[in-house]
Formats: C-alpha cells, structure tokens, sequence
C-alpha cells in the first residue's frame, strides 16, 4: 500500500502518518519524491482496508498495491486447476460445452434437448430448476421435481448435469441429485452461499456478476475455495453498461485476465450476455478464440414455447456448429502457442 | 406489448405472429404504419415474457409497454406510505436522518456514537453486526453480540434501530432485535432473502444494488410486498460506473422517479455512495433538495480507528451539520410546491 | 509512478526495471516490500506514459501517482478563480443561474424567453445557435442569424449571454457575437478547438463529456489554459450509465472532486442530465446543495412547440422556483462553513 | 413512435394526443388496450424527436419504433458494401488486417515496421501522424513531416496507408497523403468534421466512440454517406465501464448488429481496447471468430521506446501469429453458414 502525500506536506504531517501506519502493526517507509513524499506500508501478511489512512492529515491518496485474493492466485499455485464434473473434465487442454434448457419445464422437453445436447458433441447437460427471476409473478422453476427430470436424463444419456442453487435449502437439494452446483450471476456475493458451496463436495460453477470485477469475482472464489472447496469453475457472461443491442457486452479481456491471474478453469456463457439468438454463435466461437476453457449455452427445440428466455435458446442445428467450430478454433489456438 | 414488424414482412408473417399472439392466450391487434406494421398484444392482466415473441418469423423488435410491477405502484395506491419504525417515522412529510457506525464493534464505540446520532437530532441508529464483505479475510461483523450492543444503546437513547440481515439465518436474528430490517445492495435480488423478509413483522430498508435499475428495485420490493409485508423503505445508494473519484456515483435522479412511479418511502445513502468522508454532507445535503426523505449516514467518533469503512464515517460535527441542514432543506422545499 | 515487480521478479529483472527508468532520463528508488519489491519513479518535472515501462520483464503493474493537471489544479493556484460574463460573474461566492431556449427558434420566441429568464432573476441567457445533433436530418440551428437576435435579445434585457461553438468556424462567429462561449460534451475531447478555445478573448463554458472522467474534464481545462486563456467555467451534465429513467445520471460527487482539485468554478446543467421536465427542478436544487456555483438550465414558454428538447425545457413558473430556491439553498450552505 | 397514456387518462386527455399529434403534420392511431390507451404516430417519412410528445397531459413514455438511420441500413440497402482501399479491400468476403505504428515516430522506426506488416501478411499500413492526446503536455505527432513518411514508406512496400484526421485543417493534408483518413473515437460526433470526411474523396475508417451506442454510430456514419462519401468502414474499439483490467471492453456483440443493420464493412482495433499487449491477440482472434471484416492493430518492433501506446504494441511474432489465425478463422466461419 502506497500512502501520497499532499505536495505542500511537512514534517509533521508525514511523521504522522507514520505513526499511524506503525500503531495500526504495518512497517512504514518514507519515500520523498520529485514532488511530494509517498508513505510505502508493509504489510508483512496482514490484511488491511486501504481507505482507513485516506483521511490522515496531508493524506492525498492511498493507493494498494498487494491484491487481496490468495489462494485463487497462480502467485499461489502456479499449475491449472482441472475440475473433474463425473466423467467429464473441465479445465487443463480440454474444450468443455455445457449445454440444456433454461428451465426444465417437463420430462419430455428435458428428454428431447438432452439428445440434442448429447448428439451435438456437448459434455455436461445443464437445466434450471430454481430460477432466480426478477418478477415474482414469472416462473420459478420446477424445484426438485426439476432435478428429478434431470437426473433422469443425465443417467440416460450419460451425460453429467449441473443446477443452479439460489439459497442454502436448494444448495443442499441440488447437491443431492447434481452433479455441479452453479452459484448465478445475482449470487456471486451471496457470501452466506459462497461459505456454504465452500462446504459441499460437489465442484461450483461461479458465475460472474453483470457488474463485478475480475478481482471481486475472484475473492468471490477465495470464500469458496478458503471454505474447503477447491473445485471451482468461473464463468464469465457479460457485463451490465450504457449499450442496448444485447443484454449485457461480453467481457473476453476478462478471460484473458482470469487466466493469467488465477489457475481456475474460466467458461463463457454467450446466451445470457447476447439475449437473443443471432449473437449465440458469433460470442461463443469468440470466447473459444479468446481462450475459454469452455462454453455454457442455452438450447430448446421449441423456443417459441420456452417458459423462460426462449429468445436466447439455440436452435438444434445452430448448436451442431457451435459445438464443431469452438472445439475447432480452441484447437487451433493451442496449437499456435499464444 | 408491441411488436414492430420488418419492413418488407408479408401479411404471411404478420399472420403467423397474430396466430402465435393469440395461441399464447392473449388479444392481437394489427396496427398498419407508413413503413412497416406493428402488432400490439393485449395482455388482459397476464404476464409474459416480451422476448417470447423476438424470434418469430418477419419480427423486428418487441417493446414492452405495460410496466411489470404492481403492488409498489402508484398506480395501484396513489397515496405515500408512511413506515413506522417503532416511535420513528419515515416517509410523508416527515424527514428521517438515521446514523451510527458502519459495524458495531464494541459496546463503548456504539454507545459513544448512539450518543452522538441522539444529540445531534438523528431519528434511528443504525449499526452493522452481520457484514458482507468482498473479502473472507476481512472483519465479518459481531453477530448476534452486536445486535444485543444495539439495542442497549437503542434502549438508552430512545433511539430504534436498523440492522442488516445477509442470510435467512441472521434475518431470524436480526428480527429479533432490531426495529427495522435491512437487505444490503449485494442481496437486493437475492430473491429467496426478499420472501423471507416479506414474511417478517418487520419495516424492511431496501437498498438498490450498484447496477440495478430503478424498475429492478421496484420488482425487488414487490418481491416482499407480494410475500405480505408493506412497510417497505427504498434506498439510493450509489450506481457503479467508469468514475473513479468517487465510490459509486449517487442517483438523484431515481429519487424523482421513485416518488412519482411508487407509494414507497425513498431515503438516500450518501456515505456509501461516496466512499471518502468530505462528500458526505454535500450529497447528503443534494439528496435533501432532490426531494430524499431521509438520510442514512455513517458516523464514527474515531474514524481512524474503525475496523470498517472509517474513510466515510462522518466525525461528530459533521453529522451536526448534516442533520440540521438536511432537514432545512427538505422543509425548504416541501414548502414550495414543486 | 509506482512500478510494482512480480512476487518472483528477481534481482536482474529488477535491475532492468532500474536501468530502463534512468535510461529514460527519471530517478528510480528501490521499494522492497513483505511480498515484493516496488521501483519508485521520480519525474522531476517530465511528463511520461505510465504505460511505457509496463511490459518490462518482470513487472506487475505501473501506478501513476502524479496527477496529470498543473495549471487547473488547486495545488498550483490555491484561491478560487472567478471568471467574469460581461456585468455577471460566476465562481467565488456568487451563485449564477444560466438560463434560455435549448436551440434559438425566432426572434419572438427569443425575446419572450430572455423576458422569462430576467424576471426569474437569472444572471446569464443562453440559446443554441448552431447545435451538434445525432441526426443530419435534425434541426441544425439558425447559425450566424440565431447569435444576431441572441445579442438583440442580450442588448434589450443586459443579459449577458453564452452560445456554443461546434468547430473553428463557429468559434469565430460565435465569438463576435457572445460574452461566453460554450465547448459542448461531445467536444470535450476535440483538442484542436480547445486549443482554438485558448487563444480566444472570451470565457469558455466547459462541458463535461458524458462518459469523461473528471482528470479528463481537468486535462480539457488544461489545453485551454495552456493556450493562453484562463477564464474556463467547468459545467456537470450527467454520465452515461446503464440507467433509463433519466438520460444520463447527474454526477453531483464531481461538483465536490472539482472544487477540491481545481480553483476554476464548477456548474450544473440539470436539463441534458434529466432528458425530462419533473427532474430538473429537483436536481437543479441537488446541485446548488451539493457547492456548485452555478446551475444552467433550459426553458421555452410553450415547449411542445420547441424544435430542440422540448421535453426538458423548464415552464416559466418552474424556472422562478428554480432560479429562487437554489439562491436560498446555496447562500445556506456557504453559511454552514461545510 | 408509440404514445403511451396513463391508466387513468380519459378520453379529453387522449384527444388532446390525437390532436398534436395531427396539428404537427403527422397521423395518429388510437389503440385500445386492456388497462391503457396507446396512440401510434405514423411518419410518413417525416423525422421528429420522440420528446415532442411526452409532457403532453396524460402521457406516460413515448416509444420510438422506427429507426433513425436510412443511407447505412441495410434495410436501404441491402448488398454488402465493399470498400475499396487503393489496392487493397475491405468488407465483402475478404478479411483486412490494418497494422502499424501508433505514431509515426521517424523514418527508421516506420520503415522497420512496415516490413514487419508486409511480411507477417497485412494488407493494410496504420501510422498516427496527428495525434488527439489527453495531456497538452504529451507528443501531439509528427504532423505533414509524419504522413511524407508513410508515403515513402507505403510506396516501397506496396501497402496502402490509413492515417487520422483530427479537425479540417488535418483532413485536408491527411487527404492529400493518405489512401484512406481515420475519424477517431473522440471525433465520432464531431459532426462538423463528418460532414467535411463526406466531401472528400477518400474511404473514412470511423471508429465508435467509447460510450456511442451502435445506434449513434451509424448515425455518424448517416453523416458522411449523407454528404456524399458511401465508403465508410465501421471500426469497434471497446466501450468505457466500470471494469480496470482492460482499458475499454471490446464489445463483440456490436460486431453483430452492424452487420446486421448496414451494410457497411465492420473491422475490430482490439489494441486500443485492450491496452496491454497480451490481450491484443486473443482479443483480435475473438473479433475474427465473431464475424468482423477485418482487424487494426498496432505493432512496434521496439515497444519499450515508443513515444505513444507502447504497451499495446504487439511484438513482430505476435504479428505474424495474429495475421495467420485471424485469417483462418474468418475463412472457417465463413465456411460454415453460421
């Protein structure tokens, strides 16, 4: 943590920011510069809140330089992280497409798009059964009678399924019958929920908020990761901002980041960030292109019908190119040595 | 709902949208314009998904018209909510300042602070001792210890209190002790949070998540309106952005349409919002005139000392300052019929 | 600047880091910390890119520490700068109320608006003359006619007034005719008519540009300053965000960073920041709450018939609320010693 | 444009609608719904702002339906535009790498890199010889002296050359040297210059502003087609948020929509968005993958010396392995009937 001082600072202003930084148990180096003095604060492991000096007399600025995530970061374990999901593997050299409904409206509909899913080449079935949604007045999800149907199509197809939990209790029934928890983009600093995935022995798949950081999505799997679960997938969807020709702009610097600064496998969900089904294919083979490890992408066979976010839903066909031309160019940029 | 045909669409594809329009259990109207035609769909008092009809053939566009919040609306009840929080008030004509630490950190500190918001006119204590915290390694709050400090100094002083729930367990807690609820800008659409917190006896303080919209947090407290609780408090606080000289940049504008699309009371958070200590009277005060019925501040009588968020915390006189102007000011211009 | 070396960053790297820095003509300070060592730069005066020396093996991050500005800034020129409009001032312990038709329509409409304005009590009139419009098929102004029935409309009533400059030729135009010069927010960036700006007799009201940082506002202010003329006023008018309930969201902690950074003066325009008539009243209010010294706002007498923003021109009887209040509000606040 | 009408509006209010509406030369449509009135406003192919109508009594919002644009959309027409640059192409099936210097710095430093471009496969020189800077105080380029050089140097190799203009004065001398002119991102609504970039005759490379929407952009772009020029090639360069570990967020989905919505050829500058070299080429791959025409980057055979951007520099390897993979995976996807 760096501690700049106001140009016209003396003596006296300087030594008490030392003092303080000293009385709070940190080290302090005095930096005078061209200008103006920095106070250097060392942290020597010990956490600390950069605003608490920000109002010292002749403080300017206080400036961190230490980020705070730990055991998430490849300072702290430099080799990939490979999360095992059953029989499938997400992270390391391997492509991974997670693929399903939105929501599991009927056995028969799950059936259907679980042999899509499972024809097209995708690895993992995903399909909600508790929908965060932001009107109580729409679909909430079939609970775990839509957990039921899944698992029922994971053991047909053999495909391994993940749900979303949106609070403890569905945690603790997802956890029962899935094979991954997803931890959604609302709940991403849930932290009561991210210290209870921490507990479960099932890997998570942490989705980024529409407007989080890279580094708080990243202390969002510190809590999950110092909570004794060290199988945690990221997934980047899309960030909330002034444009209005899709839902949320996909964030692919964002994969960049995560996988210089984290060993975490990083996803990329194209439907939620697109919104709507011409832009599916184009995000998900950029995500593919940008380095994702893999993709998470909505199907229907009947999306007019859907009873939640149809208009996002891939076609069958379009999810045959998807799954073809982003393992493709995925290959080809490990090929080429980035 | 309308929705806003191509341009070079054939009356095949127009029937075909009136047809789907109709199977979907609503009325379709034809509406022919000088370029293209759009068809407007009457929803008779169902709800439905706009982006359902997106992808049908010949469709261009579809606008929602019908705004999806009921309860919370004007519309439905044209007269203000007043809240009340034990022998306070919030809402009306009245003008609430509620002030206190950020976290409760011991029962000196709370009771030197209590004293402080008493003396200087503030109308409720407020005071943390369940904290979401970005980071796992940082101070989480005292629990239920901080919540027993509280109501002592609220005991004392006269004084009811808030305090903020993050789980369904601390909700149980927190109801309680505490005189009013609060529900944090990270859970405002921690849908399962908000039921619960419509099923308590309690008046619920609703802050506004950093990139939520204003129709968002209208649908969040319809969330607990519809689950059986009406004492509802909106909360500006802040929307994130590019700008960095500030925390989040304070929405004065959501309070104007806050007041005018809900019966809801609105108060305003200007220490979270600015994040720095001197911006907190000037937005205070900013919120005051924009029409805000109250405020909620942090004070702390030793700011460098405080284990969280001490770079906001108003010092005594500040928070003197603040009360009195505020208050002015909102006399001021109730007085002037805008 | 601050260049913090990976954790792993050994000494021959940062012997590199030095060497670079020296060779290119600043002084660099070895920091070592708990963690990892950080290079001091100390510029002596020289500009640099704190981006220059990023992707020097080893290196993790650069921060920069100097702030970019010199003449605008506070640390340069501690008292207020108050500029003067002809007979107004603006800046210092004066509050002006800038007040006029969005685009000049007529002579008659003219004349009935500047009556408005200087029975309200407003100290300068504005009106558009040549107006930057997203469409080419939008009304682009009356030009050099609209700045002659502007200097009328200013003769008759003593107003002085301000009209914006869109390029070099306008500049010249509008400098013959007005006592103030706007730079609008898409110009805030357009470094050649800045620079034009600077060499002009006449002060520059500065818009903010809606997704411009406040250093960038400040480094705007600074091309005109450095071109030879000091007279800037700097003007808020909203940022864009991911909000729909007003067209860009008022930035009111801005107001406090600017009075804090700089000694030019600052002032609001309510009316572009709220695309709508209910707003503007509130935030005008917020602002003159907030320590601007100044508000500029938009009215017409009959705004359904305006050409230009109709829908957030201010009614008569409004602006007398607004020109009022905002007096009253301002003069409390500078009593209150904030 | 759709006029909505309170719930309670009764019919004088709604007449009072159809009667504007009527008296301002356009048609109107009352359409009944299930709990409130709407009036469509047929154009005619008039143009008028969606404000006009929304303060009328008893209005709620107004809805804009038709699109502003007309020249750009492909709705006009609907053939892809080619953009023919000298020898060189852009838009169509072929694929476009623009590469070079940020700054023309010398004669050397340019030469070097032009080799570099014409041997990794560019088609395309990029140099900077006026610079739009956020500091007075940074290299503002070498100006005339810059563009002599890059003729030499674009005569030796064979590459055509693209430089920026920044105002008229430089559009001028730009125009006399170069083979195809840059509006930048800060020139994007300097409408002024627009309309001088549609007088001249020369193809203009319009890069988006960092907070324009898509919608603005071919707006500006309407501009230039407007004034006469039809060779226009869009360019997305990321948008300003929030987010700190990239300078803007490349926003792929815009990709989509313009090639949906004009006809206009679309290439992506990931260097500026990106802003540090290791994101430069996933970022570039990204934007191939998801359908962009082309690619402007910027490379520098000794970064650590640039005058300008050095950061973003790509190295000579990365060059070549950008130009080779971004063409195979534009040719894949084209392949692929997506």
């Amino acid at each position: 943590m760096l501690i700049v001082m106001d140009k016209n600072a003396d003596d006296a202003k300087i030594d008490g920011v030392v003092a303080a930084v000293e009385k709070a148990g940190f080290s302090a180096r005095r930096i005078p510069g061209g200008h103006r003095t920095a106070v250097g604060v060392i942290h020597n492991g010990k956490n600390t809140d950069p605003d608490r000096f920000l109002n010292l007399p002749g403080v300017r600025e206080v400036i961190p330089v230490t980020k705070p995530y730990k055991l998430v970061s490849r300072e702290f374990k430099p080799e990939d992280t490979v999360v095992k999901v059953k029989n499938a593997v997400i992270g390391g050299s391997s492509f991974a497409v997670i693929a399903g409904p939105c929501a599991v409206e009927s056995r028969e509909q799950t059936d259907i798009i679980a042999d899509m899913v499972k024809k097209s080449g995708g690895t993992i079935l995903r399909g909600g059964a508790f929908k965060p949604r932001t009107s109580p007045y729409s679909f909430q999800g079939l609970g775990e009678d839509g957990l039921k149907i899944l698992a029922a199509a994971s053991d047909r197809t053999g495909l391994p399924f993940v749900s979303e939990a949106v609070d403890e209790e569905s945690l603790e029934i997802v956890a029962r019958y899935a094979d991954m928890i997803q931890i959604g983009a609302r709940n991403m600093q849930n932290f009561s929920l991210l210290k209870k995935a921490g507990a479960v022995k099932r890997p998570i798949l942490l989705k980024r908020g529409i407007c989080a950081t890279v580094e708080e999505l990243l202390m969002a799997a510190e809590y999950i990761l110092e909570a004794g679960n060290p199988d945690v997938v990221l997934c980047e969807r899309g960030v909330r901002t002034f444009a209005d020709h899709c839902r949320n702009i996909l964030d692919l610097s964002a994969v960049t980041v995560i996988r210089k600064e984290s060993h975490l496998p990083v996803i990329v969900d194209p439907s939620h960030s697109a919104g709507r089904r011409e832009q599916v294919v184009p995000l998900g083979l950029a995500a593919a292109a940008a380095g994702a490890q893999g993709l998470i992408a909505e199907v229907h066979h009947c999306p007019e019908e859907a009873l939640c976010d149809g208009a996002q839903a891939l076609l069958p066909n379009q999810l045959d190119i998807l799954c073809k031309l982003s393992c493709q160019i995925s290959e080809m940029i490990k090929g080429a040595a980035i």
